[in-house]
C-alpha cells in the first residue's frame, strides 16, 4: 500500500514538475520574451498543458487512486496522506472528464487570444479581439457541458475555482452584499470626492519599487524564495514552494499603483510561502480556493495595507523617500487619499466600497453570457450601458471598458471573477477572527510589526494548502461559514471614520 | 507516405516543446531564479529531459522512420524532407541507446552539481564540487559505454556534440596547430606585453551595454527574436527560431569583458536566427556542430570585432560614449590592447593566440580522465603542472584553475572542449572563403556595414541548420575539408602586425 501510495506521489509530482514548467513559460512570456517568440510559445504551452492533463488523467492514476481505497479509510480525514488522496480524487473525477485534446484546443486558443488582447487593448480595437471572445464562449459551454446535471451552465466553471460554490449561492450572496453596499457607495459618492492629488506627482519607479518591496519584506515575503518583475497585469505564480513570484506595474504619476498592486499579489504570495513544504509538489501545494487566495491579497492589500495605523508607521519612510513630493502632505490627506472612494472605470484601480460593484458587472455578464442572453458582439454597449446604471459614468473607449481585464482573453468566460468578492468578505472575516485571538495586532502594525497576524494566519489558514476546501477551511479558522457581517462592519467603521455615511450608517 | 511524414513531424514538434521549456527552465536558473528555486529546479529539469527523451526514443518514432524508407529514397538529399528524415533517423539510432532513465538520472546530478558549483567557485572549494565531478566522470564513462565498438572511449562523447570527428582526429588536429602555433605563442609572450590600462579604468555597465548591444544589432541581431540578459557564465538559448537569447557578463573596471562576451554569443545567435523557418520545432532547427557554431561565435568576435577596420569605424562612437576614459587614447593603443597576447590564467579571457593551449590542455584532461589516467582528486595539481608547462605560469588558486569553466559542472566529460578550436580554425576559413567572393568586405567592415558577410554566412551556412553535417557544410561553403591554413595564415598577418614574430614568422 505504501508503496502504490508513494507511485501516486511520484506520478503526481511529474504532473507538477509539467505545470509548474508550463507556469514559468507563461511568466516569461509576460516578463522577458522577445514579441518574435509568441507563435512557439503558444504550441510550447499548449503541449506542457496537455501533456500534464494527460499525464493527470491517466489510467494508471484512477486505478491507483481505486487501490488505495483502503488504504486511505485507516486514515484520520486530516492526515497529509488523506487529504492528498482525497483531493486528488476530486481533482482527477473532474479532469477525467475533460478531453486532452479540448484542453490543448483552448490553451492554444487562449494564447493566441492573449497575444492579440496585448495589442488590441492599447489600440482600443474590440473587434480585433472579437472573434476570438466569440471562440472561448463557445469553449466555454463546451467545457461546461462535459459535466451534464448541473443547476446552472456557470457551477461548474465556478466551482474548477471556488470548489464549493454554485452561481445561485454566489449570486444570493451577492444580493445581500449589494443591499448593504449601494446606500454606503451611494452616500459616499454624493459628497465631494476625496482630494488626491498627492498621489499624483512623479515619482521615479525605482524609488517606489525600493519601498514596496520593502514593505513586503516585512509582511514576511521571502525573497530568497520570491522575486519581483514587471507587467502590465500583475500576478502571483508559483514554481515551487521554494520559487514563489510576483509581478507588478507602476507608473511615474501615480503613486498607488505600483505599492497597492505590490501588496496585493504579495498577499497571493505569502499564502503560497505559507505552504508545508511536505505537501511540496503535490494538489495539495495550492491555495485552496480562488476566494480564500484572494482573501489574502486583499487582506495585506486593503485591510492592513490601507489602515491609517499602518501609515502611522510607514508615511514618515515614505516622506523620508519622497520629500519633495509628500512632506508637506499631512499624515490624514495621504490616508483620504489612497482611500478615495469614487465612480472610477477600472477595477484594479477601484477602493474597496466601489470595487465589488465591478466584480457584479462581470460576474452576471458571465452568466448572461453562458445562459446565451448576452453576444459577445453586444458586449461593449452591454458594459456602456451597466456601467451607466451601477456607477453613473459611462467609460470613454472600450479600452477602459470591456477590454480592461486579461480573464476573458486569456481564459475561459465563467468563474473568473467572483473569488475577488468573496475574497473581500473573507479577508474582513479572517481578519476579525485574528484580531478576536490577538487584540494586540492593531498596536503592533501601528509600530510595523506584522509577525503575530502573518503566523495567525500561517497556521489557520496558509499551511493547510489545498487540504480543506473553502467552506472546511473557513469552518476551522473562524467557526463559522462565511458571513458578509464582518466585512460590512469593517466597511462602516473605517469609511464612517472618513465620509459621513448618513441613513447608511 | 505524407500523413505518415506529418505525424513524424507532429511529434518531433511535441519532443522539441519539451526541450525548449526545459531550456527556459534552465535560462531561468541562470538569470532569475532565487536560491530557494533550485531543489524543485532540478527536478523539474530533469523531467523534461527525460520526457523529450522518452517521447523521441519512443517505439511509435522508430516505427515512422522505417515506414518512410521508400518515401525517403524518391526524395532528393538535400531536400528538407529527405534532411530531416536522415538527421532524425541519425539522432534517433543515437538516443535510443541511451536509457531514458540513465538521462534523468544525470540531468538530475547535474542540476545539482551546478548549484554546488556556483557556490564552491567562488569560495575557492574544489573538495566541495570534487564527489559531484566524480560521479559526473562515472556517468560520462556510463555514457560513452552505451556505444561499444569506439576506437576511443571519448569518440561517443565528442560525436555527440561534433558528429563527425574522433578523438584521434581531433588529436592531429591539434597536435599539426600546436606545431605552428606554439613558436607563434612563444615569440609573443618574450616580447614586453601590450599596455591594457585603457581596458581597465571605471566603465558604467549601463553605457557598456548599449554599446555592444548597439554592434549586436548592427551585425544583424535581431532583437525582437531575441534579447539580453546577465548571467556569470555567458551562454547563447534558442527556445524557437523567432526566440533567441544570449546572456552576457560585466565588469565595470574591464572593457572587453561585456563587449566580446556579447560579440561572441551574438555570433552564435545569428547562426540560429538565421536558419530557415520551415526548418521551425525539427531536429533541424540548430547549429550542425559544436565547432561550426563556435566558428560564428569566434568570427564575429575576434575576426570582425578584434579587427582594425572594424574599430576605425566603432572607436570614435566608443570614445563619445567614454570620453573620460579614452579620448586621450589613440586606436592604435586601443587596438594592440584589446588583441594583446599573454600568458592568462582564464580560458574565456584568453586571447585568440594563447587560447587554443587552454582548450587543448582541457581536451587532454578529458582523454586522460575517461582513460583512467587521471583521477579527479588528482586534477587541481595537474591543472597547476600541465598550466606551468603550457604557459610558464601557475593559478593562484582552484577558483581561476580547475574550478573556471562551468562545462564540467553542468555536464558529462568529454567532448565538451574540441570545439572550441575547431570553431577557431572553421571561422578562419569560412572568412577566408567569404573575402575570396566578395573582396568588398574589409572595406564595408571600415564603414560599419556587415550586410554582405552577414549573407554570405547566412546562404552558405546559417540557413541550413543541421542539415548537412560539419564535414558536408565545409565542403560545401568552402570547398574543401576543415584546413588549419588560413587560420594560421590569419594569425600570422594579423599578429605579424603587431609583434615580431622572429623566426615563427
Amino acid at each position: 500500500m505504501e508503496a502504490k501510495f508513494q507511485e501516486l506521489k511520484t506520478r503526481l509530482m511529474e504532473v507538477d514538475d509539467l505545470s509548474s514548467a508550463a507556469g514559468l513559460l507563461y511568466w516569461d512570456q509576460s516578463t522577458y520574451m522577445p514579441p518574435g517568440g509568441a507563435a512557439a510559445r503558444a504550441r510550447q504551452t499548449a503541449t506542457l498543458s496537455r501533456l500534464a492533463h494527460e499525464k493527470f488523467t491517466a489510467l494508471g492514476i484512477g486505478k491507483l487512486l481505486d487501490a488505495l481505497v483502503p488504504y486511505e479509510e485507516n486514515l484520520a480525514y486530516d492526515s497529509d496522506e488523506a487529504s492528498l488522496l482525497r483531493v486528488t480524487r476530486r481533482e482527477y473525477e473532474r479532469a477525467t472528464k475533460i478531453p486532452s485534446e479540448f484542453m490543448a484546443e483552448v490553451t492554444n486558443h487562449t494564447s493566441a487570444s492573449y497575444q492579440v488582447w496585448t495589442e488590441a487593448r492599447p489600440a482600443n480595437d474590440f473587434e480585433r479581439v472579437r472573434p476570438y471572445l466569440e471562440k472561448t464562449l463557445d469553449y466555454s459551454r463546451e467545457a461546461a457541458n462535459f459535466f451534464p446535471g448541473y443547476e446552472h451552465i456557470a457551477d461548474p466553471l465556478i466551482e474548477s475555482s471556488d470548489y464549493g460554490m454554485k452561481a445561485t449561492d454566489v449570486s444570493r450572496i451577492f444580493a445581500d452584499l449589494r443591499e448593504e453596499l449601494v446606500p454606503i457607495a451611494r452616500a459616499i459618492t454624493e459628497q465631494p470626492p476625496a482630494d488626491d492629488a498627492c498621489l499624483r506627482k512623479n515619482f521615479p519607479e525605482a524609488q517606489q519599487f525600493e519601498f514596496s518591496m520593502d514593505v513586503a519584506q516585512r509582511f514576511g515575503y521571502d525573497l530568497q524564495r520570491g522575486r519581483r518583475d514587471q507587467t502590465h497585469h500583475p500576478f502571483m505564480t508559483k514554481f515551487s514552494l521554494g520559487d514563489v513570484r510576483i509581478t507588478t506595474r507602476s507608473r511615474e504619476d501615480n503613486l498607488s499603483d505600483a505599492l497597492f498592486t505590490t501588496l496585493h499579489e504579495t498577499g497571493h504570495a505569502l499564502y503560497e510561502q505559507g505552504i508545508r513544504m511536505e505537501l511540496e509538489g503535490t494538489p495539495l501545494a495550492g491555495g485552496t480556493s480562488s476566494g480564500v487566495h484572494e482573501s489574502q491579497s486583499r487582506l495585506w492589500e486593503n485591510i492592513v495595507g490601507r489602515s491609517r495605523g499602518f501609515w502611522q508607521c510607514f508615511y514618515p519612510k515614505l516622506q523620508g523617500i519622497f520629500p519633495a513630493q509628500l512632506s508637506d502632505v499631512p499624515l490624514d490627506e495621504f490616508y483620504r487619499a489612497i482611500n478615495k472612494v469614487e465612480r472610477s472605470l477600472i477595477r484594479t484601480d477601484a477602493d474597496e466600497v466601489t470595487y465589488n460593484l465591478h466584480v457584479m458587472l462581470r460576474f452576471d455578464f458571465e452568466l448572461a453570457m453562458l445562459e446565451g442572453n448576452l453576444e459577445i458582439r453586444e458586449l461593449p454597449n452591454a458594459w456602456r450601458e451597466r456601467f451607466e446604471t451601477d456607477f453613473g459614468i459611462v467609460p470613454r473607449d472600450d479600452k477602459d471598458g470591456v477590454l480592461q481585464d486579461v480573464h476573458w482573453y486569456f481564459g475561459l468566460i465563467g468563474g473568473s471573477f467572483q473569488g475577488y468578492t468573496l475574497g473581500n468578505i473573507l479577508g474582513a472575516q479572517f481578519f476579525a477572527t485574528a484580531l478576536a485571538a490577538h487584540p494586540a495586532i492593531p498596536s503592533e502594525i501601528e509600530r510595523g510589526e506584522f509577525g503575530t497576524l502573518h503566523t495567525w494566519l500561517k497556521e489557520n489558514l496558509y499551511q493547510h494548502g489545498s487540504k480543506y476546501t473553502a467552506p472546511e477551511l473557513i469552518e476551522r479558522a473562524t467557526g463559522t461559514s462565511l458571513s458578509i457581517e464582518p466585512y460590512i462592519a469593517y466597511l462602516r467603521t473605517k469609511y464612517g471614520g472618513l465620509y459621513d455615511l448618513g441613513k447608511a450608517a
